[in-house]
């Protein structure tokens, strides 16, 4: 019996299971190939903590890399088609060529990122800075993104402030909200229609008193004096111990300013490990919520899903294929809860019943379901193991060890 | 020397040292008079943990008898001079009758707050129900409450809801913030001009999955769309982990929709222990912030300040005079820091003159400074022990035990 | 189809793909069949939060109610034999009797939970109180609970404490140390030999500043001191958020400490949500530490599995149901983990396949293998559809109401 | 008037006042001279987050830089006399030397820190890392440890691992404790008698799934297993939020296993902000607790108090006046409670009177005294001022620039 063979069984069994439960397969296919997730450059080169970087051999260090890495992983899952950019990292003097490398790789230049942080100017924030030039300086580097976002036809400006304090009394709290709502209006006006920016918000680290934008109802407030080209930013990461952000999700759904998500998990803090990793089943309620709200004519499906990870104890590309698959399965489990039967249980009040059928969606192996898509679409229903097997790895260690 | 005369040495002493830092205490001792503090009816009266209620003796049960304890709480204080009433708790035939009781006492009824939880109708929500019968309830109770606002001329409307969820999939998110926008708007409009609906969050408990008002966010975002009238409440012991509290202050008050403050502490969750007992330090950060925002000539300082505390393992009337004391001493230590100096060193990037400069606020023993101020208005300087030796204690055990 | 066709058949889809990963299949029926879960009494009663008591029709009241309840639990599910009891909510005059009374429906009595938190004497603690008096008076419940172990043959005194203090100052720490373990001495010096005393340990609640046993830390230094008999009982939800509680299983197991668990979930404090309905991930690496564990012939395979849950949204034997349910089915999941292949990646140092091994285990549908077992044993393969077909909840609804 | 003046006369004021409570303030000033505090030689260099070092002008680079340093905070504050070391930051080829010239500067060398995370081999590791050869390694470098405390008369092993693992299935949790304890054993054994080693916790980062010695629970295990030359070392930084530190420390001595502190704040994770700067008082309420073990005769007075701080956002060497100052600040409150009404009020189950005493030490302004401890000792009352004046910053920035 052939790998195919065996899937085909497998997705027999799976495929009369949900056909009794009254799934429409067919529909929950379409649905998963049409969700593209995009994954970040930086998440192809070395990275670590506070303690130490540990090199990994092969891990790209170029734009030019990353990108390739990053079509490997399109090509071993057809869903992510783009690559976000962090500007300075991925900086290049042609983007117009950047670009034409990567559509030859197939694949697109996706969100571009600011960085606001790394430069010594920018110890005291960056667009709250109490100094005029350090604003102005962090302003400029923001207007240049806006520029490259043009040149790259890039359609996010995806933007995460670590601004800051860490001491009581150490600025001002109410002027550096003044002078951020100040900024984020002038970049807000060179966004083109049709573009959108996105404004993360984040709990602390590496400010450890205050932090400018630290939850959704700042990067909500701001987003609505803005306009509609800004929506929020949520990165799964980024939350106090115990928050429930699947709640998040629907309620700035619901208010039309979900903009998209940074992918990862934590057990602590914003730990960046893999999606899934820690409590896979946050993840599918997260999904669960996103296909509820877009059964609501009145909003907007344009949400970005972004992967944004740090990938120390796993190889760099083995990581993003696991975390894309991961949400892909997760996807396809929230498109296993009927609907109607929910909706039922929930109203009768039968809190045993609407649990069960989250449930059913939920632990539903859904491996030969995404295995059968694969196959339909000429790809390997088994993107890592067809990944240690195409001597890609072995590859960019030889030459990028040059 | 009689206790008068060593007070008074005291605070001479602490005089001359603030005259040198450059403090005006004549305007120090204004503000303080001025800040009052509304005590709640229900913090005179016996309560517990889910593990069990434990009776003092003494505590009130009447209304008329709660009323007499916050009386006695403001005789000794000078600055309680309003009393938050819980309907039904405090449900009685006659509130014109009421409030020309609590004014022969000395005090006037405050903040009505209405009850939405204890009701078994009330088990999957009140005003987010998925049954219209059950919100229909729930608003017509809201609804006798404003009613009730306007016979004892309260001006804040206090509404905390239990509302929320204990299982994923129990109910649906945004139909139940559909409901609740629907019905707080139906209040909404009820509320009389001059007065106020303040919206309370909390992260969690009663509900332990979704709570359908769980951050400032949805306050805020609530409080937006009902208008002028609705405001933001904080309650110190509703908030995540770590979450500052300070910069939620500043943020409302910036934007015109701090309403006011349910204060206590606590350790771990929603402990409803006496203010300032755990972190007193956050408590005069967050007077710093509102010292900060009075400055502001565009900001209201009209904010509700009101104790909302669970007085298990203490009397209950020493603990509200502790409280009412904690609250005046730390509003002293933050109008003792020095906006100038402060603002100087934070302009300069100097992190430790800035903290110190607050510390030089917060490290002050203002006891003198609190005690002269009862002197000069006819009060004992020592209300705690005033209250010990004045019978009260005594008397209500006799009279309330029959 | 009848519905034990349906299951076979997809029973032997399941059993094919695990024979094909190498899984002896007929070791993890015996497994799960050998793996007994203990209900609790009070889990079958009237619960609530300190917000208010929501009463359920048909809730069992009287001892022998709860028996019959959770004798259904155990016929519907063949692995529930044993029911907790608390003292003195199951008091009765003939234990003798009460376990007759077991028996004839096929359970037995299981844990004796003492209860040192409801009595106005405890507020200041129980065995940690300052006063002798009130230490007497709790000595002297713990030893009438170990009577009552002997009298129902019960292997394991629960011991669970709310001592502790609520404020700053209010007792002296060590002191309270002293005491306890002075009280707890004299209590494990009754505890019949093969039998056990198990003590839990909690973060906070109903003790707001110190408890005096809070961690697992604490738990573990009074076990080693008392002796052989004193293990420790891990509650999932007694833990500060982000604790790893699956290294705390793994660690105590390894020290031969580890007595027994009290089952069940929270996405915030001691939320007492059935279990796994937040993250269900955690209980399979809970149990993924079991199994590891297991292998090794040093450590005592004696864990008790109990469940401890307060049922206030959900109908109360259903609850039950689905908790047993999930632990088998989470228990099952852990099984399909190929030890061999786990321990290669991990020795590789190949971290995605290690996590990939595991997942394999968790993310297998194993509802079939379960309907197996039970349909193999002559049990319902779905149970919560049998006990809602039964007319056992319409019987004690009528019964009880009278 | 002289600044001496100033503070003498506020001296007078503060000790009428404190004679009239019945304190020994004589007593109070003995305790605070013998109150050393050891500050770590790389609080001296340049330090960062992930995001980012930002680099200050003149901050100490080589060991013999930040022994300057270090002996002009001694200098200034009179009490911080020895300075710990990290290996290989602080390696040099001569330690008798380095003590030579520590010593000529007036300090001595403490603490030896060995670094267990930086090289690439630790990625999975070091005494807990699946590889023998890794494992060795480690070993030798904390042999070579043991070795420089030898030769730098060092009475303190101070050993923090980071070890842990980031992702479910990484590692073996059981294997790795085999590991750890054989390891921790054989490093033991080379201890000298009268050192110890002291056995740090942290609950997560840098390892974000399991970490090896997550909490105190487990460095006390481990320290009795070892023998008494291991005690446990707390770092305030190293706990899960909500965690009652000061019950942690009472718990420890008395069992007689504090070792000592790594002192510094934070008010979200491992932040390392400065000692005090976000909740005073816990650090209060700890001192209280050593103060109330050390009038046990049965407990070890023998506790080692350091500081572990990343100074970012301010000057390193003001910054460690700051924390010694508080530190002195917060035992000089915490020794001005009268122990003996505290113990009088906590026996009548007076909460209030209990809690009132705790904070008349607390609420005391202590600044007066330390000034006076200050003058008394030859040493200026103001150090931070003094460092100003000092023209040191100046000089260092000149001379290590070059």
């Amino acid at each position: 019996m052939t790998m195919d063979q065996k899937w085909t069984k497998r997705y027999e069994a799976f495929a009369e299971h949900q056909a009794a439960r009254g799934i429409d397969l067919q529909s929950v296919k379409k649905s998963i190939l049409a969700h593209h997730i995009e994954t970040p450059s930086w998440g192809y080169a070395d990275s670590g903590t506070r303690f130490g970087t540990f090199s990994q051999a092969g891990a790209a260090r170029t734009a030019q890399q990353k990108l390739a890495d990053a079509a490997m992983v399109h090509r071993l899952t057809g869903v992510c088609p783009s690559v976000a950019l962090h500007i300075p990292w991925d900086k290049v003097d042609d983007y117009a060529a950047l670009s034409q490398y990567a559509a030859s790789l197939g694949v697109t230049l996706g969100a571009i990122n600011p960085n606001l942080f790394q430069e010594t100017e920018y110890k005291m924030g960056s667009l709250c800075n109490p100094s005029e030039k350090v604003r102005a300086k962090a302003l400029e580097h923001c207007y240049e993104c806006v520029e490259i976002m043009q040149k790259t036809h890039s359609k996010n400006l995806s933007l995460w402030l670590a601004d800051g304090t860490d001491y009581p009394g150490q600025d001002n709290i109410r002027e550096r909200k003044h002078r951020l709502e100040e900024c984020l209006g002038a970049i807000y006006d060179r966004i083109p229609n049709g573009s959108r920016m996105l404004v993360e918000y984040k709990m602390f680290e590496p400010s450890f008193y205050t932090t400018d934008i630290p939850d959704w109802g700042v990067s909500y407030s701001l987003c609505k004096k803005l306009g509609e080209k800004a929506e929020v930013l949520i990165d799964l990461g980024h939350h106090a111990q115990g928050t429930n952000i699947e709640f998040i999700v629907a309620y700035l759904l619901d208010e039309g300013k979900l903009g998209g998500f940074h992918f990862n998990n934590r057990k602590y803090a914003d730990d960046d490990l893999t999606v899934g990793c820690i409590n896979p089943y946050e993840v599918f309620l997260i999904y669960r919520e996103l296909v509820d709200g877009w059964t609501d004519p009145r909003l907007n499906p344009d949400v970005a899903f972004m992967l944004d990870q740090s990938h120390i104890m796993k190889p760099k590309i083995e990581a993003m294929l696991q975390s894309v698959i991961f949400l892909q399965e997760t996807y396809a489990k929230a498109l296993l809860v009927h609907a109607g039967r929910l909706k039922e249980a929930q109203l009768a009040g039968d809190t045993i019943a609407a649990e069960e059928e989250l449930k059913a969606g939920y632990d539903a192996d859904v491996k030969p379901l995404l295995a059968m898509i694969r196959i339909e679409n000429g790809i390997d229903p088994e993107p890592i193991a067809a990944f240690r097997k195409s001597g890609y790895m072995e590859k960019i260690i030889k030459e990028r060890s040059k």
